[in-house]
């Protein structure tokens, strides 16, 4: 008999194995990624073709979803189903779940963590350090700074309710729904948020942070002609998905000192091995926003319970078609 | 005519030039730190020996304050008067000021930014990525810690109303001075935040950081006894000054990884370069806790300030002797 789940994701249950007791209790069978990295699109297709359930990262799915015969659901740990073709699995019947509440308070602090090593340099003085070297390098302060946030969904909600116990000069928020009631919410934790076009947030903001989900409106939203807008000491951070920033044009401007500093979390081919990595004026981590132990372990335990209530005939709990 | 005033410190007046304006509006001559680092204690004797004033950073002032014949004032920027002889100035009748109220919201950021950067390994992340590995290392949050601070003065109060936007689980504080009456205040912000013994914090704190001076009681006040009492996890962060935590004891026991991870601002010796800066479960950095544009403007308005009014006969603002 044919294994019933294959976990392309890593890692996968890497400290807690409540993942793995959850399946076996169930008597589920399953196998893990056992390349240790993550799956390029054939790999996932030709790995997972024999399998009716996929637990799945931020791999894409279109040749898998494109080729297989087996496949009956899709149970995405973490938010963001850029890397799901969503309207041919309706039309296979292929249900796809997500996670998408366990990321936010792993995200968010993540976030702050990036803003604070992005304007003070944190990464950057570590280099040099290790180099031998001693400048001292100046920073500037969330409490001075105007803070632009694209994206008021839960991460970027969750980042503003961070920064409220640094007072930052202001926030300034930018989404294509209307957030007025959830700014509303905020502006009593935090009276200096309000909403901003995207050009304001582009032309004021200290900082500038996104959080957005990879769509095709959302793709190549920072190029040179937004980076152009901006002060030549903002700070600019990406924790959400790849592509929204256009990381030629993005290389370039740090290359010619147009903005300050950036500090990108996701790249829009990973692992990321681009030139970017020669720049001193950038902080660059590994897809980590979401790898808090806690987190991970909710994500991942959420992610397994759905697949069982799929097995069972049950409802989802985040169904997402 | 000798110049009146000696500035020790590296850098200053690097961006905001209003320190040097304050000198220039009141006549005051002036002779800047031309080496473009920290001084040793000898260069300082020598350097500002003829000299009636010195504006002057963490540089050892003994040497220069039992040979000089002119010294009539010291003016400190920033906090921590561990490097000037306060006995010795007060007999020989040299003046001592201070701005301790200027670097405490750069600090508090700034560690903040440090126990983000060791939870979650955001230097550490940058330095693989740059050397092509892809591990994505996991980490915890500040909102499921406890977070031990030793030291409520000024910055460590600060650094837990920063706190309190992340929901630590606990926040265990010590200090040799009763802070009962601070940590009711700080308890209507923050109010999982409890007094703690020193013991106590070692033994259950995730997240550890000094706010300490540094005196004769500071010295050595962790080693490896107390680093042995410590979760095998815990996150050590270090912005007050150097010598409070015994680097030859950090660098074994985070070696045999007796604790997970440490993040260091401050040495024994500054430039720092010895060992530690070949371990991959440490964060350092140029003791630029206090590097925020704003705050070193205000510090060195502040401490130039304190020098005009000694010269005009004035009452001095911070005056420690």
């Amino acid at each position: 008999m044919n294994k019933k789940v294959f976990v392309s994701n890593f890692p996968f249950a890497r400290f807690d194995k409540t993942p793995l007791e959850i399946l076996e209790r169930n008597g589920i069978s399953y196998e893990l990624n056992s390349l240790g990295r993550k799956l390029k699109p054939s790999e996932t297709a030709s790995l997972a073709k024999d399998f009716e359930v996929i637990i799945a990262g931020t791999e894409d799915l279109l040749p898998l979803v494109e080729s297989s015969f087996q496949l009956k659901m899709i149970s995405r740990i973490g938010i963001g189903l850029d890397n799901v073709p969503i309207e041919l699995c309706q039309s296979k019947n292929i249900k796809v779940t997500y996670t998408p509440d366990a990321v936010t308070p792993a995200v968010s602090e993540f976030t702050i963590g990036l803003m604070l090593d992005g304007i003070r340099k944190i990464s950057f003085s570590d280099r040099e350090i290790r180099k031998g070297e001693w400048t001292r390098p100046y920073g500037t302060r969330i409490g001075k700074s105007i803070v632009g946030i694209i994206g008021l969904g839960r991460v970027g909600a969750s980042v503003a309710r961070l920064l409220s116990s640094f007072h930052p000069q202001e926030i300034l928020v930018n989404d294509i729904l209307d957030v007025s009631d959830k700014i509303l919410q905020l502006q009593k934790v935090i009276p200096q948020i309000r909403f901003a076009t995207k050009e304001e947030i582009y032309q004021n903001a200290d900082i500038i942070t996104l959080h957005v989900p990879k769509t095709q409106h959302t793709v190549n939203l920072i190029t040179s002609k937004e980076i152009g807008i901006m002060k030549k000491t903002t700070v600019l951070i990406n924790t959400s998905r790849g592509s929204i920033i256009n990381e030629n044009d993005l290389e370039e401007a740090l290359r010619k000192h147009q903005i300050g500093f950036a500090c990108l979390d996701v790249f829009a081919e990973e692992p990321y091995l681009g030139p970017l990595k020669n720049l001193e004026n950038i902080t660059l981590t590994q897809h980590i926003g979401s790898c808090s132990e806690d987190c991970r372990a909710d994500m991942e335990r959420e992610a397994t319970e759905e697949v069982v209530r799929f097995l069972r005939n049950e409802n989802f709990r985040n169904l997402v078609v």
